[in-house]
């Protein structure tokens, strides 16, 4: 259940900002990846295709500062630098993909609502609550 | 899982649309006052305190423009406006109320690794990927 405690909208406020950090798409894309087993950034780059250098540098970083990936240096020549999901990335990657199930499962369902909603008499979307 | 279907990009976007728009924190404290029951317009407005006339409105409608809440009207005077949440509304809630619990668990740990993070050498925050 969503928490009941006294505290109710700064927890909202808390999981919403969770929400918007982790429902970023390349988040959710290298948490995946991640989800596969450790991967070099080199690899993580080929894998995501269309990112570029700069993004994935921030986003490893933000998942690295928030405790869900962890980086590792082996210093050898040229340094291996390796990233892979912490304990609590792994968690993490249990609800999430949770959302993502029902999302995909429902894309279809949301557009069929969006489009009725839209084909209304426009003038509805002005009317007063 | 997450889908690994040939459109991993494409869904993670959409995925990541959903999220951001659910994510939101005005979103979260709505449906999670419908999962009580329907509420009428002034009721919610009482209940969530701190929003505004027209951040409320503006959130029911996109509630119900992704087919989420229901609104109906009873011709009294003055009308009646109640909103329920659908039943796709309520599978929504069931994932989003997992993650709200995930990261209503975990808050402290994440201020944790943030906090020891930014302790470390401010210049690591620089370094190359």
């Amino acid at each position: 259940m969503i928490p009941t405690d006294t505290h109710d909208t700064g927890t909202c406020q808390r999981i919403s900002e969770l929400l918007s950090r982790i429902g970023d798409k390349w988040t959710l894309l290298i948490v995946r990846a991640l989800g596969q087993g450790p991967k070099r950034f080199s690899a993580l780059r080929r894998e995501l295709g269309s990112i570029s250098q700069k993004m994935l540098t921030r986003t490893l970083r933000n998942l690295e500062r928030d405790g869900f990936v962890s980086r590792t240096v082996t210093p050898v020549t040229p340094p291996q630098v390796e990233y892979a999901l912490t304990p609590m990335g792994q968690e993490l990657f249990c609800p999430i993909a949770a959302l993502a199930e029902w999302t995909f499962a429902h894309a279809d369902a949301i557009d069929a609502a969006r489009a009725a909603y839209d084909a209304r008499d426009p003038a509805a979307a002005h009317r007063p609550a």
